[in-house]
């Protein structure tokens, strides 16, 4: 291992590269942004932390990219286009070394650069444990046009991107499973290394009333979304679209099958289409090149009501991973 | 101690009563707003951790105010007005119990209100070890006209808000040696609350080419922005304004003194003015109610020159609070 850095080498060595304009190197207290005329801040923040979120082992280039990701998952959930990003860390010894945080800060200048989202700030200090990251990322929509969580309607259909449970699975095979199976490298590889879905996030902004990104759970997250839009919930299992590879590990194993349905790590978009905006906004994803699917719909009743693989209603006790 | 709360109980009760109205009710994944016309944006992070910025048993209201009110200090100092925060927290058990969080979020949330910083989003994050939390603030100057700290110019005179050292001295006491003295209980609480300078902003914003917030401690800041500006420093630490409680506590001791010039946590504002302009920086400040002084000069030289009470040239090795 090689010797710790001291914060300023840190910050001129791996975290200047990245900055944008404004961060003035990153040798200020501050940074300052022009916004975008016509248009709304979208501010989100989401932290990690190691044996939690991932693994203190994890490649340190997966960490880095996958805590910026899960925040810009949550900025086109809400249509919103990446402006950029501040990084708070809190680093224990093991992730102090020269080696350990150029992996890092490579990650990280990668998906700033792929995403368009440059590093405005941060904050560096010094952890006795656990490795913790909080970042805060600040996106641009339209004024007045973030699609909210809340503005679903009774009637709309739910749509999500992608497919559903491989994060769940992939974690699966990550920590202790894996099988030597094909599908083993693309599931973990869906846990260490989310796809936000900012291609989808024009769509979202022309055509649905509500989003949020998928990040706790499919059915959790879905009954979040009905809830905080004063709606109930029809969902049918069988709709929900499963990788091939998700597919072959579950191989009829219910209790998989449900894993996939309740799991998190899917940073997948949920969201609620009026039906008459419903052929809209599916030629947008498909001109998006982002795969949709209509799982269910939202109703006027309060209830959650979800229909399993042969139909039947079931019911689900957790939907969705829990914090604390 | 009470029972642990639940992520989502958690925000219900203590957090949402301070959210921005951009923010919803703290029940979407993303807040919004829309920035003030004819202005840029500030951005600023600082992380604070258990063990380092503050003990675990400080008071759990000033612990929230702290970990707010540096980050403003680092907003006024850049001639910034408040728009809002997001707090990211790493909660070890003994920080999840209703009482500590009710006695934090009242804090938090005085400070909140009385600074004009609300909410407008987070994340909470279970920690096995320490507590950390990591503010992200937002604020506003006109467009342009962030107050660098690399904008000095040699002859500017430098100069100081408040007073300098209590903050350091009062970690001092707060720790280990608390004398019961009658300047104890003034210099713990300027170490446990800092005073962020606000009101200072518009006179930055009118007069200051260079600033930057002295949290690390007055020498090296004073040389980091020296530097920044492509300068060189004379400072005569006579002219350093002291608290008549830092000076009872000090009392000719030059470890002490020294320790108050280099300890950090002032939280005071650094910054330089060009001597035409000094005059009417004064007039402002003593408008604004915040006490300025003269403290030295930039310089066209590279050097750092820091005269010691006596007159005399003194060599400093650590003139700042290292964090690794």
């Amino acid at each position: 291992m090689t010797a710790p850095l001291g914060e300023f080498d840190l910050i001129a060595r791996f975290f200047a590269p990245m900055a944008a304009p404004g961060a003035l190197g990153l040798t200020d207290d501050a940074a300052t942004m022009t916004p975008p005329a016509g248009h709304d801040l979208v501010l989100t923040k989401d932290a990690l932390i190691s044996g939690v979120h991932f693994f203190a082992d994890d490649p340190p280039d997966t960490i880095a990219r996958k805590a910026l990701r899960v925040n810009l998952s949550d900025l086109a959930a809400k249509g919103a286009r990446p402006l950029g990003f501040l990084l708070g860390l809190g680093l224990p010894d093991w992730a102090r070394g020269a080696e350990w945080l150029a992996e890092f800060a490579r990650g990280l200048r990668a998906d700033a650069a792929a995403f368009g989202c440059p590093l405005f700030g941060g904050d560096t200090v010094k952890s006795s444990g656990q490795l913790m990251l909080s970042v805060t990322a600040i996106g641009a929509v339209p004024t007045g046009r973030m699609v909210r969580r809340g503005g679903g309607k009774p009637g709309n259909f739910l749509y999500v991107s992608g497919t559903i449970g491989d994060g769940a699975l992939g974690l699966h095979q990550w920590m202790c499973q894996q099988s030597g199976e094909a599908y083993d490298a693309f599931l973990a590889g869906r846990y260490l290394l989310p796809q936000p879905r900012m291609a989808l996030a024009p769509a979202l902004l022309a055509h649905a009333h509500a989003a949020m990104d998928v990040s706790d759970g499919l059915i959790g997250d879905a009954e979040k979304m009905a809830a905080t839009s004063g709606c109930g919930l029809e969902m049918r299992l069988g709709d929900v679209p499963l990788s091939s590879e998700a597919n072959s590990l579950i191989a009829g194993n219910s209790e998989l099958f449900i894993r996939a349905m309740t799991g998190g790590d899917d940073y997948e978009i949920l969201c609620a289409v009026a039906q008459p905006e419903a052929a809209a906004f599916e030629a947008a994803a498909k001109n998006a090149g982002v795969a949709v699917t209509r799982i269910g719909e939202l109703t006027g009743d309060q209830k959650t009501q979800i229909f399993g693989l042969n139909g039947q209603l079931i019911n689900i006790k957790n939907g969705s991973y829990r914090h604390f």
